[in-house]
């Protein structure tokens, strides 16, 4: 099957790289605005040739659109617009945008609104690893508005990629986005520049960091100009549980402020209870 | 060399079982107070024996306390008092209080005030791993309070864990240790508890959670036994740190509320200056 990947970054490029692998692609065809990405998606092998939009889709029989989620509602309609049978998948963090951007056009039933719940830290085609995906969820957002043969296919796709399959509404994918995903790479960022603010009285201080540091800080090397648009689209529920985890913070500071050790035990102990949920 | 153990959990046990590994550990008794972790430490081989807190003073010639700091700070006068020429090295996250507490005693040279810094989520003697501490930093306090043989000893013993020693006041290392290692367990805790308050509403979400939660809220998983104390001895730094880091939400927080993008991409793109400073 020939395949088109719009955007050969972190995302794109591991799907390329692990569709090749499995051989459900025999042949990829990149779609790459940023000219040095484009280079090194096919020095890297992670897309057979580069083409432009039309060609891509043109010469596809699936079409993946995995670009920062605000360009990617930009682009869907004209893409949409250009399909004959293709199938098209997006990857993108939100969905209540796309979804909506879409739902009147022609074509809608062409489309499938999915989220792989994967991701790295790093981004661009030389971040792209057949490593990615598996033992992940996929969520598939509104199935019922896409074709039966289009959303076989990426149930297909899907599994080929060893992810299990989640299917709920865009609103709903957004709610629980912000809260597993969304809200840890803002608690990050703030995390590095609260060190960072320090840092400047403080050198030599990162000597110290060890695993846990690099853990909870680990996604603040991620990408602004992927982020920026996922926090833009989900504002609101962003916001919601931004506030939630601002209280929960506070807490934690009220105790420590009114020298309240039973009740910040009492919070520990309750923050425990994500090893029942977490492997 | 005849080495005790007082604590065999994670630290303790971990120093155990590499201690053995190298050789430099021919023979090595453990004090533990809790009866299961006793048991557990001799059926894993973590100690060869668990003896009283008298005797395994009396029969070793270094002993280490890895004990909650606050339980450490109340037995460390009664270990200081009973030593002739052993070398007795702490590990707890703190270093203030311990430095304080021992500072007039006769027998303060033969102590030396150390924090290896490494650790998991996980407690107990079978969360030992001698795959422990290799590559960290460990950081020695007030190094010009120690007999020249205890320091030495103790620096022999971390350079053959692997580590790279650091030194620094036990102020210096209270400060530091609050923003390279404290906040990060308050910002996991905080956060663990923000998502199980929205799961309440919404069951099955944690389907969903992918790699990126589970870094930033994995610390979340650690013991409040060990924690609170932490917090309690290194209460005014970690306060000082907290309150930055809910400064540093609010200003994503208030981008959002604002729809100030602009802003928001800077506080990432700033953000992101922690690659240059994590490996």
């Amino acid at each position: 099957m020939k395949i088109a990947i719009i955007g050969t970054g972190l995302i794109g490029g591991s799907i390329a790289l692990k569709l090749k692998n499995n051989q459900l692609a025999t042949h990829i065809i990149g779609v790459e605005n940023n000219a040095i990405h484009a280079r090194e998606a096919l020095e890297l092998k992670v897309v057979d040739e580069i083409k432009s939009l039309d060609e891509a889709i043109r010469e596809s029989e699936l079409i993946f659109l995995a670009i920062p989620v605000e360009a990617a509602s930009k682009l869907i309609l004209e893409i949409l617009n250009k399909l004959n049978k293709q199938v098209l998948i997006d990857v993108g963090s939100t969905k209540m945008n796309i979804c909506e951007t879409v739902k009147d056009n022609k074509n809608r039933g062409r489309f499938v609104a999915s989220h792989p719940m994967w991701g790295t830290e790093f981004s661009g085609p030389a971040a792209a690893t057949s490593a990615a995906f598996a033992g992940n969820a996929v969520v598939i957002c509104d199935k019922e508005n896409s074709d039966v043969d289009a959303l076989a296919m990426a149930e297909k796709i899907y599994k080929s990629l060893g992810m299990h399959i989640i299917y709920m509404d865009a609103q709903s994918h957004d709610i629980h986005a912000a809260y597993v995903s969304h809200i840890s790479h803002i608690t990050s960022f703030a995390l590095a520049n609260t060190v960072l603010e320090k840092e400047r009285e403080e050198s030599a201080i990162f000597d110290m960091a060890s695993g846990g540091f690099e853990s909870t800080v680990r996604l603040a090397k991620s990408n602004p100009e992927m982020w920026v648009p996922i926090f833009k689209q989900n504002r609101d529920n962003v916001l919601d549980v931004l506030n939630e985890h601002i209280s929960q913070l506070k807490k934690f500071k009220s105790c420590l402020e009114k020298e309240n050790y039973t009740y910040l035990k009492e919070l520990i102990d309750h923050s425990n209870k994500i090893k029942k949920i977490l492997k």
